[in-house]
């Protein structure tokens, strides 16, 4: 009974689904809605002394499964926030177990402090597999413990993809091994500012442990100000009338020191960051720069191009994208390389972040068989006075003309926190619950979540719990919950 | 050479300033803009050791003014963060310091954690002497901390009066000593959700000691659902034709019993609130509910007051306001009661809410001969996306038709931070640094601080002295501060 979607991890095997046959309570709904679920009036106690998870014999994850294990531990802590830890009680089996995630929203307890549980039938999976969110922390550092705290609400979510937009060109807070002057000359501060590799690999480790993948995006040819500081010559230094002007534009595509640089770059990504995917950005290239300097105009003629810049652009991620896939990984890239040039390698992902006409977009790219992304709709930096979830909760991913096949090829979305106006001070009141819409129209049936008005009483309760586990999630309206932040 | 504005408190002519003549740096500015700022290039550095504040000779506080020294003490630990206090060092007199708050914003220190002060004289004296911030406990709860927190950064800001308006339609947390049902059944819960009078005594104690005036409002007659659920009788029940409808109205204008309950909670609020102003809010009465109920019929009848609810608000308010003057408190109210009966006490404090044609608010008003306080154009619970303190800052407070004694009739304004979106998870960001844009508007001379860009680089800058100082203010854009926020 269980459906699952494609991941290439096969640590995530151990989180893929299962059937919850459990005591539960009649309580509001469970956020993101299962795709199944059956609730009875029939109330039953829940004993923390005589709880325990236990695997599924159908499940794909089997005993010993650390992932899974090390779930359980945080779930029973979630479940009974009250109860003081002693040793071996996760292993009795006076209770038939077999999920975690959605379960811990339906335990509750009474006024005197005990724990029920109503019967509830659970069949579940996600509508789509990819169902990310990209923080931004070039234009703000944002502390690592900001990030983690940040997978601990997506997992609460099921969001499954962290896309981390590591550098920009306002800062390069990634500390290199191979060029540590990239964080050295290009982060805010070269100690205060930056991501260690330890920091980077406890990110890592942190979402592994919630079934969230890490996709890292080095944003190239543009959004490379940051890179210039640290890596003489990378950029194309822009003229004006016969001479430099003392500034830089993108990255200069027309050297061989700039592909053994990315070269190099991205083999310690593919050593630092497991994933099988990797981020190439390739977004709002801009050409005057290019356009000014003789040597890029020069090789313009030698290469053919004419006076066609995105001719040049799309040389260069032809070339990023071919030293990835010889790395054994899959390029993602944002909309403008497709825009421009469709003749890209089919593996290709491509995500859309323009918001006019993305359902167009969706078709093009579908029917040019690619897979994609959808984000543009969810740019949820972009904020405005009121309930501006139900903008995101409104969105309708498949809803492109297209055949079924074209459907299929949308294989997620992503909820983007980009950084202009957002640090550690705001980042988690903005990002919850407004990214819950996202998450539910990601993970749920859209048939059945298709009224904002009817979430709203599940989405009000789901914010209470993630304030219960420590996330400084926003009011959605006017009320109060049990358990208020106190996190000041 | 020091201008004051007028205060009622005895006790804030402690602060009321003054001239400063220190060894200062050459800082990017203090916010809100002094008066005159005039800095030398000359650097001398601070020796924490040696450091005291003294009281000028000409200055209305001496030595002895409680409020003068504890704020010396606070703001001895913000000038020198890094250094531990020993006893006695406030009390050399190597430096002569007549002012601490804007001066806080002039020391610096070097790479080498040593502390430098430029020479500086400053003359200062606000604009306007009502310089209030409202916060709204009714729609969420907010913790103590919370409040408490917010009076900090007021006084950073040059706030001097905290509105509190502190109960409303959705709950009634203040814990009335006359009338403790009120918040018993009233308050979101009786326990968690409501202020004591010792919170609240703690509230007007921390605002006290730091300048700061505490209003609070208790709205009447609409707005007073709350009020309702632990005061049986005191909203007019509405009918559907003949019969109770099971709802209820505004507060009964009809009976003795509401006249008698409002002059017992105005006795007991004189007592609490030791400032000589309450607010009686007056807005946002609808008349469906009086119009449905035959007595308030035929008491309109008996009063002569026809088919006009708006005489019957009148007659209302008059009885409050009446009340209020017995107990010598000057009232403030929103704009509502002057636009439906502009024959009201002349004493009367009129606050404008509504956004649209505020200047014509502004004209009418003081034409009228009453002080007014403005607050339409910053309500800053309404947000939207990129830098919207913008706005606030283009306000023009004086600039509508009328004479220059019309002129001198606003004596300030309020930035208003409703709660239907705001909880302690979201209200420091929402407010700092948007606030300060009015804080200065309210402060500083207008003709120095037309610009907003000439103001942003110094504004950026206090926002980072407000990270510094523990308060969560939000980046104003791309970019990083020293201390960043570090209270996840």
């Amino acid at each position: 009974m269980a459906h699952t979607g494609t991941h290439s991890q096969p640590v995530r095997a151990c989180l893929l689904l299962v059937v919850v046959s459990v005591w539960v309570q009649q309580v509001d709904g469970v956020w993101p809605l299962p795709q199944q679920l059956d609730q009875s009036a029939d109330r039953n106690s829940l004993s923390p002394q005589r709880f325990s998870f236990t695997y599924g014999r159908d499940s794909a994850a089997q005993t010993g499964c650390s992932v899974l294990d090390a779930a359980f531990k945080r779930y029973f802590s979630i479940i009974f926030p009250d109860f003081t830890k002693g040793s071996g009680l996760l292993m009795s089996e006076n209770e038939s177990i077999r999920y975690t995630s959605s379960f811990s929203q339906l335990v509750y307890q009474d006024d005197y402090g005990s724990y029920f549980i109503n019967k509830t039938e659970i069949v579940d999976f996600p509508r789509f597999a990819f169902r990310g969110l990209l923080l931004d922390t070039s234009r703000h550092y944002l502390p690592l413990h900001a990030i983690l705290k940040t997978l601990d609400a997506m997992a609460y979510s099921k969001f499954n993809v962290f896309h981390w937009h590591i550098v920009d060109d306002p800062s390069f807070p990634y500390q290199s091994r191979t060029f540590p002057d990239l964080s050295n000359k290009g982060a805010f501060h070269p100690f205060t500012h930056v991501y260690t590799q330890s920091d980077v690999m406890r990110v890592i480790e942190h979402a592994r442990m919630r079934g969230i993948r890490v996709i890292p995006e080095f944003d190239s040819p543009g959004h490379t100000q940051s890179w210039g500081k640290g890596q003489p010559n990378l950029l194309t230094p822009c003229y004006k009338g016969d001479v430099p002007s003392g500034s830089f534009g993108p990255v200069d595509p027309t050297v061989d020191t700039t592909y053994k640089f990315m070269e190099s770059l991205l083999k310690e990504v593919k050593f630092v960051f497991p994933d099988s995917y990797v981020h190439l950005g390739g977004d709002e290239v801009s050409f005057a720069c290019w356009q000014s300097n003789p040597n890029v105009r020069t090789f313009m003629e030698k290469m053919g191009f004419g006076k066609d810049f995105t001719k040049l652009e799309s040389f260069y991620m032809e070339s990023i994208m071919n030293m990835t896939a010889a790395l054994n990984r899959t390029s993602i890239v944002w909309q403008d390389v497709f825009d421009y040039h469709e003749r890209i390698p089919q593996d290709t992902v491509l995500e859309i972040w323009k918001g006019e006409t993305y359902q167009a977009e969706l078709s093009r790219m579908t029917k040019a068989g690619h897979r994609v992304l959808l984000s543009a709709p969810w740019y949820i930096n972009h904020i405005s006075y009121g309930q501006d979830w139900r903008n995101s909760y409104a969105v309708q991913p498949q809803n492109f003309s297209g055949t079924e096949e074209q459907k299929k090829l949308v294989i997620g979305g992503e909820v983007a926190m980009w950084g202009e106006y957002v640090d550690a001070t705001n980042l988690n009141p903005r990002l919850w619950p407004r990214a819950c819409a996202a998450a539910e129209r990601l993970w749920s049936d859209e048939e059945k979540t298709l009224n904002a008005d009817l979430a709203f009483p599940r989405l009000e309760k789901f914010r209470c719990e993630l304030l219960r586990r420590g996330i400084q999630a926003e009011p959605l309206f006017v009320g109060h919950c049990k358990h208020e932040y106190d996190g000041l």
